[in-house]
């Protein structure tokens, strides 16, 4: 049967337009380290007036199968994460049906999977549980993460982003599921949610989000970690993976996150954490939840311990959500492709804990076992075929003016219909998708950048 | 390993509220039999201002775990379709989250599915895959299909609805999936969407919404007897299955669609038609597709040569959906409802085709095969619990301005925050989940009428 079902190939989009949050903090008259040491983050990608979540994940899928020298037809299923909404009826993935329907494919399942930024985690999983059951036919599923987070003005504008993500899905895979190995914490909150619905701005509680994150971070590791103890019969900790990859809203949490793993560690007594570590952290171990969730000395102590740790094992997946900021759905993607940038040549035989987060709230903590894997589908060429150092060096600063600028008219255009965009692909790299014109009925046309892409065994030629 | 994957239980529930379409007809001014001949349409349910989706939702599982005494910590995913958006961001599911919440079950896979009224076949789909998987833990899957159909005033109105349906998902089903019997057919449309955020009603150009329909039903079909063909080394034909259910936006596309079947199995030569029948059929066999569609004496034919098939093929579905309307991702399995409550002691051994289709457009025909099954998962029992004909029976009709005006008072609060309903439960049954308020922040707060139902081995009573 199939055997190591997982991640085949990967791709990533993310907008070349951003802004740096060290020019962002002096505009807002924030002070100075609020949102590069305070949040941690070090730039922000947006989507100017010509992109959307349509259009980047028009791209993305577009150029995995060109640069992967996958035939559309071989794709059959397609499932999209995304939280942010075009149209409250019609699917993200129906938009990406124009890309197989002209190749004759219309026999794909799957539509688009929704809560929070956890959508592309659950299409994820269910693109692999289709690989693995009775109604497989034996073709590659493909999962896209597409999202643009923007904020209202105030503290959370700087915890924006963009990105689209896709994902082959089939067996043999460099990146497999360890499906045992997974704790899920589902529950009912109201720490960010986007009630109005003419509004492309969410309600966030800041501090309740926080919380909410960390208690669905603690229920999943003691989950995963009893799954793991009844199936291998010894105690599971940090020390058991070599990666741990987090859904990032900005990278402070990240290093929380992580931080609260090694206090579990601690109370759990588990061998992870040297004596010294246990010393400065069993002095928190009588708190309760609640008070440890708030306690600024744990946090502190924390992090300090879990410093070493932090920079072998997640301090790799954090290069582009410091550089593009919250993608939502595509955001834990887009740590994972970080570790894959940084350290492919490394990463055969290794184990990634991935955490997943959608406020409402649903979170997952699983777990990928890493495999050399065959060209094209090998971890070396998926690093090479993304070319995040590229891409992250093609982009183009805009002047925080210019931001807030664009996104004034984003608000203005938001669910509105009867009119042109500038059609201005300048910035855009060649084969990218834009966005036209929303016509009278509301229809959505997009075109796409000349010179494609156009594939040659993984590495990627721009022509003209 | 896992055999006959399908729903091993259902409920459905439907507000008590409706109004009757010949009244309807009279108050819209519209000529005689336009709602009931011309849709096909009897009755219309809606929500009035205590009732939505969650609501809903909350009720019907409620119910089913009640009635068939599932432990709630016997769930292990649960998933919801719909197309009726409260929140842009946060699930229907993380809502139904408090009812396992309770019982301390909080590792529940499965977020909302979306795309139109297809979004309650991708989730069971999901969840059976799931059960198939090897991350699937011996549990439960559940999965809610819920929608509150409204349309401005205008030809569409008549074609609302509301509704939401529960099945149980496991092993041992008798009502199993022929997994291989499958075929979709998803394109780029805009027949039906919802693009203007702030409003609940969709835009619609029901000519074209129609033809994607029916073009979508003779590709799927192809698709099925294709696969079947290749499976079985015979021809498939209407022949081959007992029921044909259709998603039903009204009664008259029903009937549309399945006079197309036939005709299709005239044009493949199938051995399902008689010879007269064929005759009459064959004169239009060298229409293109376009033209085949728009054309009445095709239509006008095909109808009256497929009646007796009908009449024992389709018609025993049709109950629901005439008396309830347009339901959404419910729709389907409320015509399938329909079946089992009008043939539970005739249906072991036979075969059902099942054509789901969600504009935008996403379109799958499937099969289940039926099995008589143990108590409590037995038709018998199923048809029992959901008691189709005491609901009906204990409705409460409206007059068309009531309706219009509770439609005006819904049209204000969509999207609106900060108001308290009249928390009237008179005309709903005991243990139904109603809305009480939507706080300043958008919070929404339900409760549920007291004398819940209590399980006594699948029968109901209602306490007090």
């Amino acid at each position: 049967m199939t055997k190591n079902v997982g991640i085949l190939a990967m791709d990533i989009y993310f907008p070349p337009t951003c802004v740096q949050q060290e020019a962002l903090e002096v505009h807002d008259g924030a002070s100075k380290g609020k949102y590069t040491i305070g949040l941690g983050q070090d730039c922000m990608a947006f989507c100017s007036e010509v992109e959307d979540v349509i259009s980047m994940s028009l791209t993305v899928v577009t150029s995995l199968l060109e640069k992967y020298g996958i035939d559309p037809k071989q794709i059959g299923r397609l499932e999209v994460g995304s939280e942010t909404v075009i149209d409250k009826s019609k699917s993200i993935k129906t938009f990406l049906m124009q890309i197989f329907e002209e190749c004759g494919n219309n026999d794909i399942e799957g539509v688009d999977s929704s809560n929070a930024c956890y959508g592309g985690t659950a299409a994820l999983f269910n693109c692999v549980n289709w690989v693995e059951s009775s109604s497989w036919d034996g073709r590659y599923g493909l999962v896209v993460c597409t999202d643009s987070a923007v904020y209202a003005e105030g503290p959370a504008r700087p915890t924006g982003g963009a990105a689209a993500i896709a994902m082959l899905v089939g067996p043999d895979a460099p990146i497999a599921f360890e499906s045992k190995l997974r704790g899920s914490h589902m529950s009912h909150a109201y720490d960010f949610y986007k009630p109005n619905l003419a509004s492309e701005y969410p309600v966030v509680d800041g501090k309740l989000s926080q919380t909410c994150y960390l208690m669905a971070l603690d229920s999943c590791y003691k989950l995963l970690c009893s799954k793991y103890e009844k199936l291998e019969g010894k105690q599971f900790s940090i020390a058991d993976a070599d990666y741990f990859v987090f859904h990032s809203p900005y990278n402070k949490l990240v290093q929380k996150s992580f931080a609260r793993l090694v206090f579990n560690d601690v109370v759990r007594n588990a061998s992870s954490v040297d004596e010294a570590g246990k010393q400065k952290l069993e002095p928190f171990s009588s708190l309760s939840g609640d008070e440890s969730y708030q306690n600024r000395d744990l946090e502190k102590a924390s992090q300090q311990v879990a410093k070493p740790l932090y920079d072998a094992k997640v301090q790799p997946s954090t290069l582009l959500p410091k550089q593009v900021g919250n993608m939502y759905t595509a955001s834990l993607y887009a740590a994972f492709v970080s570790v894959l940038h940084n350290k492919h040549s490394e990463l055969s035989g290794k184990r990634v804990v991935m955490f997943s987060y959608g406020s409402g709230l649903t979170a997952t903590m699983f777990s990928f076992q890493l495999r050399d894997g065959q060209h094209p589908f090998s971890l070396s060429n998926i690093a090479t075929v993304m070319d995040v150092a590229g891409k992250l060096k093609a982009r183009h600063e805009f002047p925080p003016e210019k931001f807030v600028e664009i996104l004034k008219l984003m608000e203005h255009r938001y669910g509105a219909k009867d009119f042109v965009t500038s059609k201005d692909c300048s910035l855009l790299p060649p084969g990218t998708h834009y966005l036209t014109e929303v016509d009278s009925m509301y229809r959505r046309f997009y075109s796409k950048k000349a010179g494609s892409c156009t594939c040659e065994n993984g590495s990627l030629a721009n022509g003209h």
